[in-house]
């Protein structure tokens, strides 16, 4: 199994660990300590050994931080995580806050005593955060200091050890462009800004930029690893000595020099003026970059630019070799997803298949492809009450049974490598209510609304997330989440610029960008509905009749819509000739792959409306 | 009238007035200067003696700027004048340049020769835009010179005088609030934001803060005058002496001292600091308040802090009295519509009627309610092609007959004390064409999009413009302006800070706001379709069966839709059901102010489809 079901929430470990920080704090004579969710790289999921806040606070979400003081400590969680960090964290010992309303720095701001030392890790934070932090702290009478070492690192007995995982070359067959030519794109960059060298800190860029992938990172083949790329497109490439060997040395080329980490800090200084050389001109991406990096960069002398990651909207256009890899990928799957949602048809009803017994089979479904890496994020299966935790993972003290006449969600993906797929259904476990079928069409005429969309040269995801939401705001209903993500290639299940939602989608969706087309109703202690495919963006094309060519969505997801939750009428003309299209391109790609069982069943659920 | 059908485009007149600016600007020892079309206020219709740009130019047009030199010149306009320019300006003086592509700022850069003086007039450019200006001129090597007087005004032999309508009081009954109490909240801002006086360059604000119209610009209730608003909410109201009696005085009250507008440059410096007292700290919002402003407030020594007008938010968001008002002018507004609509009926299939005759019957019809104070625009009066030119103003050149088989479009609005309204109908004369029809429909498609819409709390106009769009979109069509702009209350038919539209629109729509909602469809040099109403956002409510509340707009506009434009057929039920309403409505409230014949016609033309 590519996951695990152990309960993980441990609220009794902030009780022991605590003491031993404070030790350690005492030692560096810091009154405060931060400690953010993020790790050296940014990365979404981190590796057990940076997992410092689940560590010092028992905290399992992934997002939040804490500010541990001498005596106090107080936690900091978004409203996704009101009720579990309640549950997980001990409250005696830590006071709560909601991070919208009362980030770190306003917390600093308001209660740290005039001429208290607050630590920092400088690794883990942003330079933009780390200025609030500075700001804050001076504004209280009191000092940030950025520490050398992690105390949370010294007071850890058994961290575990960085990950080893290698690097693996990605074949260029599937990434269809050469890292040569990546990199010559990203000099054309720098000389265009008139930069000499790009700091790459992400291990997504890296995984791009070189034709890598790695094993370091739970569920995505990151390698964690920074690179410096040059105006004339050779790169030095920061990366522990024991995940490179010879083949990936011949892999990158001459023009590529590997590098152990700890060289990554004095190479940065180096960037300085030398003699009567000039400074280099460092392009930085605040976004990404940490505030350690942007500290080494300025203490050597380097002249920072700073500006988006040359690699953040080349890796988002997907190459020609990448759609169609994610096309097989996509086939590929939703031939095993449709195995288990027949599996699924027959086994529920017996009232035998629980949350945990469900995601075993479908991740059985998905090795029998001979061709699954990994899962690409820990399978969402809720039933009942339990759909309507956006964030829900089942684990052995939470797992139920799929009961008659309950919703059961199961939001899942796959990494193959020539594809990242993410794909959610809702399946109704015998008779569902009229309510449920409402509440369902409604997300599927928003899915529908999408997916058939056609859309001029400069629309953002901001500007088309609504068209999600109008049937459910019709009556009353929305969703707290937002409409679509951008999913990598072989990389990255979540991965930017492009996305579907009211905030932070003000980048216009370019030809060969993935994006999720998610909708959902979620109501408490009830159940949980969500229909979700991947999206792949058409270039412009002329439309009959019309004055402008319009961009519009490949649907890339192929797997059955329970047809027990439609309620046909509440659809459009259009909407149910969308429905029956698709259904029919399912049944006709996916039925071949599939036996002649499940194909007589795939046949009976996907009949036209 | 309250328009004239006048050519106002005049080619030949910049031969005539550039040798005498020119004359001027080398008494200055200036080599260029630059002339906006903005005048001191920021106004969007220019008082005729501040239509500089067209005196120097020739240039008729809402937006654009020049560069006039010893020898050349350069003319900056959008993409909507592209053409207009070329007709309206000699190129044989100017040369042309697209101002998204090569802003004045980027031609100075490019263009200027090292040690040359480039005169402007710091009254007419915000502060942002001098700064960009100054930069330009600094990268060329030459020298941005703020100019004390106008060479234009200096060339101009006959500038017409600066306008001197009087200031009338706007009743209390119908603005809702009294402006002692308005301007307490300015001073709970000025307190909330540390500052101790707001400088109000807008004479839209200042009409809001002092319930007060004047007469001063075309078609909006305005005057020429400036104020500053202290914490204690006294304020100094700077406005030409002669606008202002002792009724005037009376009604602003003991707490407004009246100044003459010379005065507002020394008061503005006596902000500074004076002896032992400290510099007064003073809130001016860089949009309105001009790059003079600044610079009086900081020779004089103020602590100035940037901010939003704090009038504008408010202003934004009707009062009970005032949305009463607006109903009521729209209902009146309405049935001088319909009289027109049904007048058309009968006289425009004789070949009577042409585009200059439409708009004085409708201003007849209008004036008729013997309550019109002004039309809030020039009426745009497009027959046939000249639909489809969205800022179309109908001249005595231009005009043409209304032609069967053709579209006729009318976008037309009132000033009335009560409210301000803003209206546009599609007219058939005979038979439309079967495109006609389906074209017509798609745009009333987006138009009831807009129309029927709940939306929760948070939502801006960017989010919900996509709407009035997506049908279409999907048939490669579009429209190159925004769907919707706010509307003032007896002031701005253009008002923000709420709009529908791709850009700018990132305000979320709050109760009380008015914003036009007017989707269409323009076919260069074939028709132009436009379907508009005004819409009031109603306060979030609950929703039958529902979890959250929801917003939604209240159409203001009451006038029929021509039904045989329509195919009923494209229509889903819910489209047809708020059509059928709608024209319920009209027919009910409008019906009774009209005599039997009109009532007759409307009884018809709003039968349920």
């Amino acid at each position: 199994m590519f996951q695990d079901f152990t309960v993980r929430a441990n609220p009794a470990q902030a009780a022991r660990h605590l003491p031993r920080l404070r030790a350690e704090m005492a030692q560096a004579e810091l009154d405060h300590f931060i400690i953010p969710h993020a790790d050296e790289y940014q990365n979404e999921y981190t590796p057990a050994y940076a997992q410092r806040l689940t560590w010092a606070t028992g905290f399992t979400g992934s997002a939040g931080a804490a500010i541990v003081g001498r005596e106090t400590a107080a936690m900091f969680t978004d409203g996704r995580y009101a009720l579990q960090v309640r549950s997980e964290v001990d409250g005696a010992l830590f006071s709560f806050h909601d991070i919208s309303d009362c980030p770190p720095a306003a917390w600093l701001k308001a209660n740290l005593e005039p001429g208290a030392r607050v630590g920092f890790d400088p690794r883990l934070h942003s330079r933009a955060g780390a200025s609030a932090l500075e700001r804050a702290c001076a504004a209280a009478g009191g000092a940030l200091i950025a520490m050398e070492a992690n105390p949370v690192d010294a007071a850890w007995e058994d961290q575990p050890a960085r990950p080893a995982a290698p690097l693996r070359p990605h074949p260029e067959r599937l990434a269809g462009r050469s890292a040569a030519d990546k990199r010559a794109a990203i000099a054309k960059t720098l000389q265009d800004k008139k930069a000499d060298v790009a700091y790459l800190a992400s291990p997504a860029s890296i995984a791009w930029a070189f034709n890598v992938r790695g094993g370091d990172v739970a569920h995505t083949p990151l390698a964690l690893a920074r690179a410096l790329v040059h105006a004339d497109g050779s790169a030095e490439l920061f990366v522990a000595p024991d995940k490179a060997d010879a083949a990936l040395a011949a892999h990158l080329g001459a023009d590529v020099r590997l590098q152990p980490e700890e060289a990554l800090g004095p190479a940065l200084r180096a960037l300085g003026p030398k003699g009567a050389e000039p400074a280099k001109r460092v392009l930085a991406d605040p976004a990404d970059a940490s505030a350690w990096a942007f500290q080494e960069l300025e203490a050597g002398g380097a002249a920072v630019t700073t500006a988006q990651d040359p690699c953040v909207a080349a890796r988002a256009v997907k190459t020609e070799a990448e759609q169609a890899g994610t096309r097989a990928a996509h086939l590929r799957d939703g031939a095993a997803l449709t195995r288990f949602l027949h599996w699924l048809s027959i086994e529920a009803p017996t009232g035998r298949v629980d949350e945990i017994g469900a995601v075993r089979q479908l991740e059985a479904f998905r090795r029998e492809t001979n061709a699954l890496k990994d899962v690409s994020f820990e399978t969402i299966s809720g039933s009942g009450p339990n759909g309507a935790i956006v964030h829900y993972r089942v684990n052995e003290a939470t797992n139920r049974p799929l009961g008659m006449g309950e919703l059961f969600l199961v939001d899942s993906g796959a990494q193959y490598e020539d594809g990242t797929t993410d794909v959610t259904r809702t399946i109704a476990i015998g008779a569902p209510t009229e309510e449920m079928r409402d509440r369902f069409t409604r997300v599927l005429k928003g899915h529908i609304a999408i997916a058939r969309l056609r859309f001029p040269k400069g629309t953002t995801g901001a500007h088309i997330d609504a068209l999600a939401r109008a049937a459910l705001w019709q009556a009353g209903l929305d969703y707290d989440h937002g409409t679509g993500h951008g999913v990598g290639s072989y990389l990255g299940v979540h991965e930017g610029p492009q996305s579907i939602s009211k905030r932070l989608a003000n980048v216009p969706l370019e030809p060969g960008m993935i994006v999720s087309n998610e909708p959902g109703y979620y109501k408490t202690d009830a159940y949980g509905i969500r229909i979700e495919n991947l999206v792949l963006v058409r270039p412009p094309e002329p439309i009959d009749g019309g004055d402008r060519d319009m961009l519009s969505f490949e649907t890339l997801t192929l797997a059955p819509i329970d047809p027990t939750l439609i309620l046909p009428d509440m659809l459009t003309p259009d909407e149910r000739a969308w429905l029956n299209a698709y259904h029919a391109r399912v049944r006709a790609e996916v039925g071949p792959l599939v036996g002649p069982d499940v194909a007589a069943w795939l046949g009976e659920v996907t009949k036209a409306l």
